[in-house]
């Protein structure tokens, strides 16, 4: 069954700046040193699903962005534009409804386009698992992270103990449930317990097979899309796109059908995967000197322990000092307490309310 | 009697660093966002000295800069090059010896260019007071600054309880001695004492009194200085002083002068004087917002208390952080603990052994 790659890169948080901004989301930065989040994205997916198979769904706004950033790598009609940001559930949706109508159903994943995996053979091993598992039955598969902290950042999945037998790949737990982030204590217990696992985003599944619990779990959002479909291919669609795509139901597809569903089965992955949620996951990112301190361009130190540093021209000389977070940003210096990681959206939101928009 | 101003611009000092740099030494920079120090020093004086009696000595390498600086401020042959650092006593004998031959003996008043004063109002009327001091007796008159903390980065000054009675002006004392920079200890005692104050490096005397002492105290450099005074306004001149500079005894005039004449009395001083001598120093120059941060240039905080920040185009965003010194210098971002300013050094000397020159 043809296997096909939907790479979901709307995303125009805050949660990333100085580094991320409105005209340069996070997917578009190069935290790594080697290339933009989103082509490391495509490029991992290259040993199990073809080049020519993947799509990137992005907002109209990223669009001519994302053009530049691919360079080529894709075919340019499997760039998809969203006339507006509704969510998962709507991108998934457009994206398996161009599928099945433009190409013929199939095996298709669902990738972030700005998350970081350390190691790409692990990953594609259970990708690999994952698309066999959903094109051997009609089941929802998704990526669960073997958690290797008691994170309260995450999301989990708590699967049944047992294997599920029924399964092609036998390595599929059914899916007990979808919880939300949890506060410490709970988290502790989900870590030790070992029937829960972090929820990543991914999943794959057959893009009629989702279209399907759609019609039976967002039959709202499911009539938009069948207006959409039926417009492909036609001189209408980018219009009904644009007329319909800004009104539809606003919703995850974690919460709109995944929680819901009962055909969910969930593939243990350990490959050193993270959301990069915030700036003190870069530390995730580089290796650390013998301080602990960890950092991207030039550093020097004294007298320096646990901090992290992000630089693209300027050196970053640290004194005296522990457990920071500091950033060039392009027009903006960031030196953050590391545990306040999260709280740079308030300094957004200050710049914001001041009218300095130029930094945002 | 004719009145002379003297600024000592050759400094390279890197405690200032990554402000500074060894092409743009500190009285080059601008802290105030007003001027260069070197102009804030020149226009200060010009209450009491007139322009175009005004000097720099700097350094052969900084002679170019100081000519763009002071943009038609000064004379241009009243910048006065020394081919080499040689430390204070040789750089105000130089002075003293060009002004006695090519102009005439007069007062001079001996300045650094790289001091910050609050209040120049203040600190004009004493320079007058010091100049009437100088002309009525051949005293060596230095200007103390009364202590508002018992600092231990200064050098003091002890002086005689009572006022000299034998003064021109009756508010001079008599020197009693000169001290290093003290423990904290020692500094308290200093401060509360009353009879101490700080070492500021202004001096006033007449070139032909300031000669005298060289050709008693400090006859090697003296006897320098005569064969460059003996060349000056020959076609030699620039030659002989190449040839001699390098050479002359390296000595600080506090050390090889102050401390030993018997002739010196102090002015007090109260008009917010600072050396600036290093980042933390900043924090004096700027106010304070109301959890005692001060910044130069943009600065956004969340919980940030007692922080300074120096940005000239970038935003310097803060958060959960405190007493920390955060600086954007031209190749560099500089975080470092408040009482960790003078390891600044520290970092330069590590950069240079590094060979990562592009940063000094």
């Amino acid at each position: 069954m043809k296997r096909y790659g939907i790479i979901m890169a709307g995303g125009s948080g805050t949660r990333f700046w100085p580094l991320s901004r409105k005209k340069l989301p996070k997917q578009f930065l190069n935290l790594t040193g080697k290339d933009s989040m989103l082509n490391e994205t495509i490029d991992r997916l290259l040993p199990v699903i073809a080049g020519e198979d993947i799509f990137v769904v992005t907002n109209e706004a990223y669009t001519e962005l994302t053009y530049g950033t691919v360079e080529g790598r894709l075919r340019p009609d499997h760039i998809l534009s969203e006339p507006a940001a509704r969510n998962t559930a709507a991108c998934i949706g457009y994206a398996a409804m161009e599928i099945l109508r433009k190409y013929g159903d199939g095996v298709m994943g669902i990738f972030a386009s700005d998350h970081y995996i350390r190691d790409t053979e692990g990953f594609c091993r259970v990708l690999e698992q994952a698309m066999t598992e959903a094109e051997r039955t009609d089941r929802l598969v998704t990526i669960g992270i073997r958690p290797t902290f008691p994170s309260t950042g995450y999301g989990y999945i708590r699967r049944e103990t047992k294997t599920d037998a029924d399964t092609g790949t036998g390595e599929a737990h059914k899916v007990k449930e979808f919880v939300e982030k949890p506060d410490a204590e709970t988290a502790k217990a989900y870590f030790s317990s070992g029937d829960y696992l972090w929820n990543s985003g991914m999943f794959v599944w057959k893009a009629s097979v989702i279209l399907e619990q759609f019609a039976k779990l967002l039959p709202d959002i499911y009539a938009d899309l069948l207006r959409i479909g039926d417009s492909m291919g036609t001189a209408q669609e980018k219009e009904v796109i644009r007329e319909i795509y800004p009104n539809i139901h606003k919703i995850s597809v974690d919460y709109g059908i995944m929680e819901r569903a009962d055909n969910v089965v969930v593939l243990e992955g350990d490959f050193g995967w993270s959301d990069v949620g915030s700036l003190d996951a870069l530390g995730g990112l580089y290796p650390s000197d013998e301080n602990g301190n960890q950092r991207f361009g030039e550093q020097v130190s004294l007298d320096t322990a646990e901090c992290i540093s992000y630089s693209k021209d300027k050196l970053i000389a640290l004194i005296g000092v522990k457990d920071l977070i500091v950033v060039e940003g392009e027009e903006t210096i960031l030196v953050c307490e590391k545990n306040r990681a999260q709280d740079v959206k308030q300094i957004v939101e200050k710049l914001e309310a001041d009218g300095k928009m130029r930094y945002l």
